[in-house]
């Protein structure tokens, strides 16, 4: 049993998905997307967005975020985004390298942007020449570990919109989003205003692949033109195409972050008697405050976290992936529990 | 059996390597590289060109070629480089992306520079300000399938040298060119002049990964955070390392590449006395200019080739991978022979 | 008489400096900076900093920020600044352009900086991903007409080196912040601790001339190529050297800036028992709350201003330059009397 | 009496364009072009050019070029110019740095393009994924001082927009083009297919001030902020207006041009007999091949010119600008003559 509560990221890969990759090792087929593994992806999440999209398989939630936004802004623009958000505090500056815009962060609580938020911070810009207000970028599941309704992110769209704006959602974490509220997929994106998406499946299963969904279709060359020159379109590409077919299929993808999410909550049950928790766990994470002599004693016991010094002293991260077993939680909070006690 | 002649890049992965990724898939792992997967394969390499390097997994050889020269020149800079370079023709500008320089082409007889003519292009560059030149980029096996002999690729690194000029090689087939020239990797490196090497493993047998192997070890940080803010770190580094580690294995990578070449000599032997052949084939590519008919006629009976016209009207590219069989090889031999005898 | 308070911008250039731009239209010179012009302006830059300076002339407050600080800073940096600095506000985000860096904007009461605030957002950079903290960049005299003295900037720079970082002195208002400390220049910059000044003239009374003045001269070399690759390098240089060695000839700069102050002052001492001011006056620039009546009364006498919303509702910016009298001065001051006593 | 024939840019402003900046120097105007003189500007070159135009003053020829050039081209774009236009040997990758795209050279005799050379680069960057076709850079007067007529352009242009490509036009001496044909500056411009145009002044007399002139008015709005967050636009834009101004009134830029190219060919006409010369001389730059002795002993008594080692060995630049006198130009054939008889 791993003790690991490091990341979804650090968990292996779902044996459906390193199948679908061995069974497409097979024959020759056109490289650089021209194969048929591909094109079924396209046609699944056709479906399961209940729209034409178009579909780019793409190595990591990085270069998904980056690329993504870099088709929604001009170099001058401004990238309206939460303060805590992975593209504003872990990629390096990776959005702005991409697409030359200016991220501007806006506070909110549970990493979530409220309308208000953003139409303040908008106001504020156009009063100065700042950036030119470009669009917007969600994060759902948010990285505090809530997740929008599909109700809270229409008004954010429309509040988008209504300035003219267009909308990227980070969907790092997306299926924990769509199994935590039951909202159809077509309502937590495009239907709610969403442009482009990041549609993660590493965090959620894959060996090494995510894909951007693009809502808005004639956007779709420029797109594919950036990927190419970016580096982040394989040759191969059909290895990671397979990844995504199986993702998809059957609705691993769904059934993984169902599983991630009451992993999750069982874990936030367990602790919540023993340890102040930070954020509503609507998702598969878990932030938690522990004294410094119970997180070096679980350290000592195997169990790896990381700090989460953004949330405050003393807070950890917990995260609960598709393959965290309930062995794991109980270990978790039993040790707690014990330590706890024990003081 | 396939009759696709394409690319390298259509052929499936190496069963070993497959294997190897279905086996990496257990337990929890550090991310981002901190896996000891990654770990193992530096070791490789370091074995493998008898001195300590720096290895980054990496998507595909575009990202590969342009990360890596992004380290070797200022924004200003000039990359000389082959006219018909693949950092020149087909990489929709990625190494200027990255790094902001200019490639300056330098023409040169099958696929090769010459010293003298990168000498005299950094002459004249050095009599304008046209750019800071910064680097040289030599592709090893070449783009029209030709091979630098060590002491080739010693006396053109002392020309680059000579002007304070860094060095990167392109060896998205770096080992055809080992395998053609029997020489050690260090020869063809780091002992000649090379500071860093874009060393192709996807078209030799792996599902998707290249790694950039860095000579220069004071590079290193650098190239770190260049390759994390564009999203070409993933998070599941394992599922690359695993491919990079089984391809270097017990020399899978050169006995592919040996087969590879002698496909190819193979196919340019049985071709040469029916259609003209335009390259020396000391790697696995053979470029034949097909009179119009018996293009189409072979296309018609399902073999596959990419049109080549730089090098010419009704030049094809004929390429021979770790997979193509000899009867592949003798399949197309026969059709041209029965199609050319009969006009 | 002018009744414009717009900006320091509006006013013409001293007379003094027209005819150093006369004179200079004589007989060919060296061109793009190798003329005598060129070389005396540095060396009177050199005596005045009391220090070896490299000086470049620059056409705009907006290129001389970007440009100075794209040496101090590498593609993936954090420049950190005040919430209301220039290059934050009202750059079109030129710096993140020429240098490809982050900025991370800082708050603090008055336009200012504290050294807390700075570690305190540097400590939390640091704990994520976000960006490679390289530098900070200070306005003075600052945006809300602020100025520091010789120890707070020391105490700012000491935070900034402790920590690593360069720090980069927007002055585009230098001579008010000299003016009104009555600090020698070398104390209200390296010797605090500052490596780049962009030291305005244009709104303290030249045609279009700014200067970077370099104390580090290592850097350029670098700094030099930016500048022409950017086209910031007049090829008549005389032209805009001219003006900068009129305008540091027998402290024209001093006395101008002491006069723009001694009118802000004044105006802000006349406007004080009638309307709200909203920033402390130790510069040129004053901030009053008009009602709306006031402000459309005013505007209705030929009174231009302009609105200041970032700083609230009704405020607005009144800037007093080299050109501005006495006379309109007291215009003001009365008109704003008449109407409120009035109401 | 000057010596010099380094560059019209070694020359001083005209009396003309000086008179108008003195004259400009009084009371406020609205800054950063809102003023009537950059009004008037624009209309002026309406007239001139009979069409609606925008234009943009700017600092330097380097400047214009690349800002002109980035809003024809998206990144990944190509830039067709002649391998020795000066956007691609002397200005440091400013176009590349503005736009991102890749300039591809062509060569040409006399230093023209031809429509022929263009199409058949055009057809081989089809051929692979170089950089998408985006626009052609003519340069004229050219750099090797030959002129193209309103035919010859309008055949280049052709070519261009055949292939669906923009023209930028770098007009650094396009007044002298202008006074060689006799055509019409429409007919060299947008009626010929130039969708915008670099405009040079100072190297014909004004002070440190050219024109970006803008034939298609929807791109203006996107070139306003290029230059905006490029720090190109003064804020005291009056001083370089006023020079415009000046510069179009009454034909002085007309006149200059005149004066410049039969000076130029007063000079070639007195220089042939004795020496080799390289170019056609249409314009104002005549280019001669001295023997050693002959340049160092024109050095000796004090005449300056560039060497010009792209156009071969021993072959120097020899410029003359609007303020050349017939006394200089003789005073050079006459010192050339007497050396070359001694031998």
């Amino acid at each position: 049993v791993t003790r690991d509560f490091r990341s979804d990221n650090v968990l292996p890969a779902a044996p459906e998905i390193v199948d679908a990759v061995v069974r497409a090792n097979a024959g020759s087929m056109t490289s650089y997307g021209g194969d048929e593994l591909t094109v079924r992806v396209r046609e699944r999440c056709c479906e399961i967005f209940e729209t034409e999209v178009e579909v780019f398989p793409i190595l990591s939630g990085i270069a998904g975020n980056a690329l993504a936004i870099s088709v929604l802004t001009p170099p001058w623009g401004a990238v309206f985004c939460h303060a805590e958000a992975h593209i504003e505090r872990e990629e390096l500056g990776a959005a702005s390298f991409y697409s030359g815009a200016k991220l501007v962060p806006v506070g909110g609580a549970g990493g979530k942007l409220q309308p208000e938020a953003v139409t303040a911070a908008l106001a504020s810009a156009r009063k100065t020449d700042m950036a030119v207000p470009a669009c917007v970028s969600i994060t759902n599941a948010t990285e505090a570990g809530t997740v929008y309704s599909a109700a809270e992110l229409r008004a954010l769209c429309d509040a988008a919109r209504a300035a003219n704006l267009r909308v990227h959602m980070d969907g790092a974490r997306f299926a924990n989003a769509v199994a935590a509220t039951g909202a159809a997929p077509a309502e937590l994106s495009w239907r709610a205003g969403v442009d482009v998406l990041t549609f993660g499946a590493t965090k959620n299963g894959a060996m090494t692949a995510d894909m951007i969904v693009l809502f808005r279709k004639e956007l779709a060359p420029e797109l594919g033109i950036r990927i190419h020159r970016s580096g982040h379109r394989p040759s191969k590409m059909r290895f990671l195409s397979a990844q995504l077919e199986a993702y998809l299929k059957d609705d691993l993808w769904l059934r993984h972050a169902r599983h991630s999410n009451a992993t999750a909550a069982r874990l936030a049950a367990g602790l919540a008697p023993h340890v102040e928790l930070l954020q509503r766990v609507d998702a598969n994470i878990v932030f938690a405050r522990f004294p410094p002599a119970l997180a070096a004693a679980l350290r000592g016991e195997g169990f790896q976290f990381f700090d989460w010094g953004i949330f405050g002293e003393d807070v950890y991260r917990l995260v609960c992936g598709f393959a965290t077993t309930e062995e794991e939680v109980e270990g978790l909070v039993e040790a707690v529990r014990g330590k706890m006690n024990k003081r």
